[in-house]
């Protein structure tokens, strides 16, 4: 990994300036087509030359992270004449560090070569990261290019899925012997030309590479070199197997305030480690991905993406949705009758569902949370049952209490007053029932409590809603 | 900042032995409570002595973000019988780690005296970040009892709002002068017992303290001793102000892979550093907040609150649920008539409201993200505009064709289909407008556009649909 001088915060300038050379760029080249000539063709590639020195000189500058930035807020046709004069060597950082969708635009318009080359920048953990997007037979070029130690590697990342330890571990890491002094360590790393980024700690291994304890960079500098690393070393270390959640590592990142940790195999090998950065991507991708899939977005969509693509990306949640509104459809239908007969009914009754779906959620809502933190177990669910249950009954009766004056108060009735209030009471105990439940049952089933939960809750209160209300109508008021 | 060993990760299990103590240590007194005579008081400390010390032996061995989570699942009374096991001088760093609700419920518990000695063991910007919830008297104690050079900090970490650099900074940093050799550096730190946590460069100042340059710990042990700093020391360098906003200090962050930065004021002096561990919290508490606030939960919520806390928590939301629920409930209630002669209309109109909205809602997540991204600029805005209304036109010709066949099927009148789709058609375009705009005018009003816009879409989609297809219906059905 290179360690590149970062340039200064300046990234909303850095896309101004950008957009300015792009436009220039294209007003200068529309002025040129318009005129005719045999000069013309010089002309155009004179101008086009002098802008794009510009930009390219503005681009040589910037931190990969700044044109991954610049790239994503380009519509397609800018965002390729951007990604054609960054400098070929760049290239594989640059698509480390952009979303997926931009990624497969830009995958799209290079060849294989292009790829491969690339690709070929890459430490071992890059190349796994971007293989999924690549063809087949770029992953086999570069396979080929591999010395065997690192294709050992590669090998070894590709093969931890999604959400592991595995899938965010490096291989970045200086690893010592226990059995030398600091001395021999401050000359083995002399002679490094520059560490590893993050590394803010070596790790000490034994003369079979087991993990034996880790030796902070800090204390090298205030430590005697005639010290052996066996005495100064930390024996009590936070370290990860591969096959753990990556979620788990995460939260260890969080509480210890980490910046890197060893990964070891069930043997007690050193295989990789974790740093802080690897972390910090993966949580913001999770609450990303968490906050899409709320709204039902099945992967982070370019934002210039086609209209045939966002439709198919927002697909499957419209749809699952149509079901659930055609069975609500249905609990109404049921109840024509009593509605023909008291039309006040079908205004008045999307609020009871209404009301019931928002006070479920927040239920389902602090339930994933606390699932999430690992704060609920078998002692303290049934606490939470009763508190929740609490919390809607009195909402309930206040809110019911609300909604029942404004149904007298509009309609002269106080029949229908007590059944909307009544109708509120039962619904929201429903939706603390099921707010509580759903999440338990997904988390008891394997399946992430954060998706689909609220879809179930709101499908459950606005038919349960419907049913309740118009049932306690039809039995109390027609 | 002290250097505390940590324990491996095995939380879970941490907690299940402390729920395991508590549950013993309560039977038995249960027990003893019931058996009567003189010895009964004697049997009963000693048993109660028993199982807290070893109890206390657990905690103490634990990390302080170890024992909030344990803190933060228990129970209230549970909570404060181990709140007192833990050693007085550990209070203050645990106070750091719980939630505001727990700590609120610790902080309840303790008297003036076990709070300033809590507090006094902390930094300065650690006292900075508890300040809020602690009584007045506690912090004019504390201030007292300060150095004139701590209290200067003090002051400046609690002058600035929540929110930006300056709020997250810390004063934990090494800085050095440009002028000595490397040697000179490392004599300097060897004679520091040890360095402050997360030190992955020092600073380099001025005679006048100005921030000149950095100095990676990693470059220090790699550098000949002989070497001015001046010549070693990187230039270029991501500094910030303390009134930027942290937002942008942690976007740098992430994408950098910084560890730790400098703060300068105005004249260029160095004030403190923000480390890549208070930007990590920073993240996770703003996604935190936003995951509660878009389920209107005003404030992260204490898992065991009373029931009238929670709905005092859960108030306004609702409230304002239940306003736009009354609002859509009378533009239902305009169209009464309509209903009366044609009840079916009552039973579909629930399914023209719902995709409406849920449609709607993707649209605002996604033009959310990428403004907290920073992708939308004056330019591209109309692209996505264009882009949005043809998703959601395309979107309403699909599913209002498979809800106007359902309709159809249902009722057999080809007319209530036909109406049924050009409701959905028209809604889902007013959501993909409004899906659009609200972010964007939220935005230009210096508002956080995460928060509110999916009650201002959905009043609108619900409202908007009931009036679309209701209206529609009058006209050519009724």
């Amino acid at each position: 990994m290179s360690e590149r001088e970062e340039t200064p915060s300046g990234v909303q300038d850095n896309l101004r300036r950008v957009t300015e050379l792009l436009h220039k760029h294209e007003l200068v080249e529309n002025l040129v087509q318009r005129q005719q000539g045999p000069r013309q063709e010089l002309v155009e590639n004179l101008v086009h030359k002098l802008h794009f020195v510009e930009l390219q000189k503005l681009l040589d500058a910037l931190h990969p992270a700044d044109i991954a930035y610049i790239l994503e807020t380009l519509p397609l046709e800018q965002r390729l004449t951007v990604w054609d004069l960054v400098k070929a060597e760049r290239e594989g950082e640059i698509l480390l560090e952009v979303s997926d969708a931009v990624r497969e635009t830009l995958i799209a318009h290079m060849d294989e070569r292009e790829l491969v080359a690339a690709t070929e920048q890459l430490d071992t953990d890059e190349i796994a990261d971007l293989a999924p997007d690549l063809p087949r037979e770029v992953i086999q070029d570069v396979f080929r290019s591999l010395s065997p130690e690192e294709r050992e590697q590669l090998r070894s990342a590709m093969s931890y899925p999604e959400g592991t330890v595995g899938a965010l571990m490096d291989f970045d890491m200086i690893s010592i012997r226990d059995d030398v002094t600091v001395e021999v360590v401050l000359r083995y790393l002399r002679r490094l030309d520059e560490m590893p980024e993050l590394t803010d700690q070596l790790f000490v291994v034994d003369h079979a590479g087991r993990l034996e304890g880790l030796l902070p960079v800090n204390k090298l500098l205030v430590t005697d070199p005639e010290t052996a690393v066996a005495t100064v070393m930390r024996r009590e270390l936070v370290k990860f197997h591969p096959d753990e959640k990556a979620q788990d590592a995460a939260q260890a990142f969080e509480r210890y305030d980490l910046v890197s940790a060893p990964v070891a195999g069930g043997d007690g090998r050193l295989i990789g480690r974790v740093t802080v950065n690897a972390v910090m991507d993966y949580i913001r991708e999770e609450t990303d991905s968490d906050m899409l899939s709320a709204a039902g977005l099945r992967e982070d969509e370019d934002l210039f993406a086609s209209v045939w693509k966002s439709v198919r990306n927002r697909w499957t949640w419209l749809a699952i949705n149509l079901v659930t509104a055609f069975i609500a459809s249905r609990v109404i239908g049921a109840f024509e009758d009593s509605i023909a007969k008291l039309v006040a009914l079908a205004a008045l009754m999307p609020i009871v569902a209404g009301i019931s779906g928002n006070s479920g959620n927040q239920t389902i809502t602090m339930i994933v949370r606390a699932l999430a933190l690992g704060q609920i177990s078998a002692v303290n669910a049934r606490k939470l049952f009763a508190k929740e249950i609490g919390v809607s009954a009195l909402n309930g009766l206040i809110w019911g209490s609300v909604v029942g004056l404004f149904a007298f108060l509009i309609y002269h009735s106080w029949q229908l007053g007590a059944v909307m209030t009544g109708a509120m009471v039962l619904s929201l105990s429903v939706a603390a029932v099921m707010g509580v439940t759903i999440p338990l049952v997904l988390q008891k089933l394997g399946r992430d409590p954060a998706v689909g939960s609220s879809v179930l809750i709101t499908a459950i209160t606005d038919s349960g809603g419907f049913f309740i209300f118009l049932g306690l109508a039809t039995i109390f008021l027609v």
